[in-house]
Formats: C-alpha cells, sequence, structure tokens
C-alpha cells in the first residue's frame, strides 16, 4: 500500500472515529442501549485429544483400567446475530487470560463481545486448552498463588504502581482494578502452542472461515494457526507478545531490553507464505517508548513493537499484507495492553471495523 | 400442602408437559427458533478475597513484597432479556462441572441459560470459586489428570459402560459422549463450602431477589446460601448430593451404601429455620432404585434420594414448603443425574415452570 493510500485510509479511519465518538456520548447520556437479537447461542468443546488407558473396565471401579480421559480442547462460547455478516469473529484471549477479555470491560462497559454482536458480526470466544472452562487438560500442573499483581499493573501499561500513567484509558474506580485483577486465570496444565493452535483450527474446520482477533500471547500463537489452515481469512492481533516467526535464514537479531530479550522465530519458507496470503493489522497502544526505559512495562512492549514492525516488514516483503498500527500515531491516546477493553474502546473498535471493511471482511 | 392439592398440581403440570412437547416438536420438525432478545448481557466477578503482602512493592519486581493477589469469587455470566420477569434465575453447576451445564446440551440443543432466556428470565450462570473461569484462588492446587470417565458415566446414571441404560435420556451420538466428557474441569483449589456460598451469597447481595438452580455438589452449598442471604427467594435443586442440614438433635442416622454412605449434617436449630421460608423444590431423575443395587450410579442415588426424603420432612415439619419429585413417579422417564440437558428436558424445564408459577415466583 502506498504512502498516499495509507494516509487516505487513516483519514477515513479517524473520520469514522469522529461519528462514532458521538454515537457513544449518546450511549453515555444514558439512553438504554438496543436489545440484540441473538439467532442463536451456546458453547461447546472443540479439538484436544483422548487418553485411553489399555484394560477392561469394571463396573464401579474408580481405577484408571480401561477408562478414557477428554482433555486439551478449547471451550468455546458463541453467539450468531440475527441477520449475521458472513465471516464471523473469533476471539482468543492473551497469557493468564481467558474469554473475559472480549466479555464486559473491568469498569463495566461494552466489550468487544457485545460490541461486534452489534455490528452484525457472529461472534467466537474462546477459552484456550487448559485455562479456564477448558481446564481438563492431558497433562498434570501445580498452581501456587502468587501474589504478582502490582507487576501486573505494570506490564499491562495502566501504570507504575501505584500509580495510573496520566492519561490512561483505565477507570481510576476501585472496583475496575477488582475486576481486572480477577480476570486472570490460572493454567491447568502447561502452555503448548501446538496444542492450543490446533483446538483454535479445529475451531475454524467446525465454523468455516472467518477471522482471528487476538491478543497478547496468542498472537504469536495466532501466526501458528494460520500457518496450519485455510480457513483464517483475516487476523486482528492486539499487542502480540511473542512467537514473531521468519523464514529461516531471515530471522533479524534478538531486540534487546535490560528486562529481558525477545528472539525471532524461524520456521520454513513454505510456512512463512501462508502469513502473506491474508490481510493482517496489529494494533499497540499508548505508553510505548522509541527508546528504551527504566521502565518494565514501557520497555518490554518497547521491544515487541519493534519486533512487530520487522515482522511486518519481513511478511510484506514476500508479498504480505500487514499493517502495524501505534495507536498513538493515529491520534489515539491512552491505551494500556487492553485497547478493546479501555474507556476508549469503541473508538479502537471503529478502527477495526474501518479495517474490516478496507479489507472486505466484513 | 394436602395430597389433594398435590394431585391438582401434578395433574396440571402434566397437562403444561403435554403442551409443550408439542411445541417441542414443532421445533424439532425443523423450524428455526426465534431470534432473542437480549436487553443485556456480560460477565464480572464477584464475591471472593485479598491476599495482601506487607512491604512496599519495587517497581520492575517479580518479588511478593508488597503485592496483591485477588481470588476466591465467583465468575458470572448473565443475560438479561427484553422485558425480563422481576426475579432472575441463578444457575450453578456440580462437582467437576462449569457454566457448561446450562448452556448448549452434549447433543448440541438448547440447555437452561437458552430455555429460560426464551421464557423472559433473566440468566445468572455461574463458575464458583477455583472452577473454571473462577480459577484464580487462594489455595494452591496440584492437577493430576486421572482417566475416570467410565466411572463418571456410571456415577451419573448415563448407564454401566459400555451400556447406556435401556430408554435413558441420553444421545448415542458419539460426538455427545466427548461433549459430556470435556464439559468436566478439574478444580484450581480444594472446594470450600463456605468461600462458595460466600460467594453467591455476594452475588445476590449485588443483583438483588431471585431463584437459586442447583445441581447435585452445589445442592448441598446452595442451603448454605440461603441460611446466609434473605434474598433468595425460592431453590429449584437437581439431584442434590450431599449436605443435608438438620437441626441440632434431628440429624437421622446415616443412610448407608455398599459403596459409601451418606451423612446427615446438624446445624443450629435458627439457621435451619431459614429454609423454611422460602419454597423449594428437588427433582432426581430416573434409574434410582429403592432397594440396595449391585450398580454403584444407582445406589449411590438412591441413598441421596432418601436422604432429600428426609430432609424434606424435616423442613417441612418445621412449617417449611419443600416438595420432592422423583421424575418417574411424575411419568417423566429416563432421566440421569443431568435431567435438564437430557435430551426431554424441555419437559423438564416445563415442570420448573409450572412450579415457579404456582410458587409466585414468575
Amino acid at each position: 500500500m502506498s504512502m498516499k493510500l495509507k494516509k487516505l485510509m487513516l483519514a477515513l479511519t479517524l473520520t469514522f472515529v469522529g461519528v462514532s465518538l458521538v454515537a457513544c456520548a449518546t450511549a453515555e447520556r444514558g439512553v438504554k442501549p438496543t436489545p440484540m437479537a441473538i439467532q442463536e447461542q451456546g458453547s461447546f468443546a472443540v479439538g484436544g485429544s483422548v487418553v485411553t488407558v489399555p484394560g477392561a473396565y469394571a463396573l464401579n471401579s474408580r481405577a484408571p483400567e480401561g477408562q478414557t480421559y477428554h482433555g486439551d480442547h478449547a471451550y468455546v462460547f458463541y453467539q450468531v446475530p440475527k441477520n449475521a455478516r458472513k465471516l464471523p469473529l473469533v476471539l482468543w484471549h492473551g497469557f493468564g487470560q481467558f474469554s473475559k477479555t472480549w466479555e464486559s470491560t473491568p469498569d463495566g462497559r461494552e466489550g468487544y463481545q457485545n460490541l461486534f454482536l452489534r455490528r452484525d458480526y457472529s461472534v467466537y470466544v474462546i477459552d484456550q486448552p487448559r485455562r479456564g472452562n477448558a481446564g481438563r487438560g492431558t497433562v498434570g500442573a501445580t498452581i501456587t498463588p502468587t501474589p504478582d499483581e502490582q507487576f501486573w499493573f505494570n506490564m499491562f501499561r495502566v501504570g507504575a504502581w501505584p500509580d495510573f500513567y496520566p492519561g490512561v484509558q483505565f477507570s481510576k474506580e476501585p472496583e475496575a482494578l477488582n475486576q481486572y485483577f480477577r480476570q486472570m486465570t490460572p493454567d491447568t496444565g502447561p502452555i503448548d502452542i501446538g496444542v492450543n493452535s490446533a483446538a483454535v483450527v479445529a475451531l475454524f474446520d467446525r465454523i468455516g472461515p472467518g477471522i482471528l482477533v487476538t491478543h497478547s500471547h496468542s498472537g504469536g500463537m495466532g501466526w501458528d494457526a494460520v500457518m496450519k489452515s485455510d480457513k483464517i481469512r483475516g487476523v486482528a492481533s492486539y499487542e502480540p507478545g511473542s512467537n514473531f516467526v521468519f523464514p529461516e535464514g531471515e530471522a533479524p537479531a534478538p531486540v534487546t531490553s535490560k528486562f529481558g530479550d525477545l528472539k525471532a522465530v524461524s520456521v520454513p519458507l513454505a510456512d512463512f507464505m501462508k502469513l502473506t496470503r491474508i490481510p493482517i493489522i496489529i494494533y499497540y497502544g499508548d505508553n510505548i517508548p522509541s527508546e528504551p526505559s527504566e521502565d518494565l512495562g514501557r520497555d518490554q512492549w518497547r521491544i515487541r513493537l519493534e519486533m512487530a514492525r520487522k515482522w511486518a516488514d519481513a511478511v510484506n516483503r514476500h508479498g504480505g499484507d500487514v499493517t502495524v498500527v501505534h495507536l498513538p500515531e493515529v491520534g489515539v491516546h491512552g491505551n494500556t495492553h487492553f485497547p478493546f477493553s479501555d474507556l476508549n474502546n469503541v473508538a479502537v473498535a471503529d478502527l477495526l471495523s474501518a479495517w474490516l471493511k478496507e479489507k472486505r471482511l466484513d
């Protein structure tokens, strides 16, 4: 895409955001939202594997002989609105999170689940294998509750505890932080990129073509899913954090931070090329500096944004269509690591809507 | 309630079931269901506690000093239909289960979540603390996947593996069993009746008066919640399995089974009396014998039904309003431990609707 086209697109997008902010202001004046017409909703497990213990099962026995164990599936809650658009959105949470990421925001407003249902998209919200409602994994785990929330407050760029970043798009009501911390949930087994992406591939096999929306840790796992599925027609990735895959021989040097480096990952060129066949957009929020910072949260996302740009260049060099949007550069300020649930999430959703329209994915 | 009244109620209920079976048959002929008009939906954490580690938090540190840990909340997904009835239903899963209990059935039909939204009830579906999406508990756990599904197939009275009970209301499609086994999920911390009932009490404090619907293990925890909350206006309990509470000095002897006895639990009379202030209905399904059985599944539910009857008598003796319905006795056959998701769940829901109407809880 030429710079001229990019600028035109940006201008159109900002206009759209402006219109939507008016709509948002109306909602904020206390107008009851219109009911959503849900044609169908439900839940299911998808993907996974089965452990079978040899032997014959003896009635009444609790011994494992002859018994099975189904695990490693994803759990999916889906809603299809009346007059749904053709391509559904599949919403995949990040590290330590579950479906809640896309549901009510920490301060109780509508998240992407509702916002995009209202925009006539079918919405599939997943819990990845060994997380949340998909807790039945085939590998065990020991869960040790460890007080860590002030670290995540910083890592998720809400602020540097106990201070919020100035202008951050996060409610100062104590209940918002209470909800935010409680939307974390432990792994019930080791995180396994292959198991996770296989379950998401199985989901697309079940529901057909659609758009994958990822966040943070699922960003990198999403590239894995795209390389294994021909049904993912586009990806929107919010702040992907790891597993940036490059063709063998083209991986850049690690990007370095005093808090921990980020390495590129090599994959066969043939796999990588699958990433060039669909439009991909990547968003990063605010408070990500271009120079090293003494603040871990800022610095860890600095290196991730830097790697994402290298990655976009690599995919585009091979004929792909990746756009990296650093939100402050398009005039959207104050976003944390969770732009889709931040106070300005309607404006953030409008950017996604505009991109989906531009790429004819709507 | 006199026997005459009971018989009249039963006759009315059966008529209602008959009407509904016609409606159900229409749906089965492939008529697309009407879209649901959802006025509002979302999710939140409720209840729980906060662990705070003394000390000052040092920016960038992962050490626990000065950090917090929020856990032991319940997670709630709620939907409010357009023109909702006054009292919502709060749906609480059983042992080893989560919200899925009430969502799509194992064979993919609508569960209580949808059925009662369509009947204009607001529906709050919970994951209890340390289970599913409420996985962040303040006490650790070690999760060891253990093949056990043939045991649960029997314990949940689907059959005696590998045979289904004759006439059982469970789909013979292999995918139904696949989904059924995957709707189990491990505990991420020890089960604590006090923690769990406190979270449910906090939910009613937040949403106001409503009706509690429990299943199996949550049945007994539900009595605990009723004793701690003045906002629970009625309880429907499917196959409660434990924690049958009696006034001190009135607890009956344990009911015995070769597979394990069931003990009554004693509580102060003043607490017990709170159970006499609201209408309560208890349902048990089929394949529960009145005499000891060599089949663990049948025998374990034999003693639970027996204890439930003693419990109902105790509550009613103190002025309460508890009805125990053994479904085959009212002409509803083949139900497993999960009547609300069995193949005849519309008829089972109709019984609940009729009871809610009779008790003016609708």
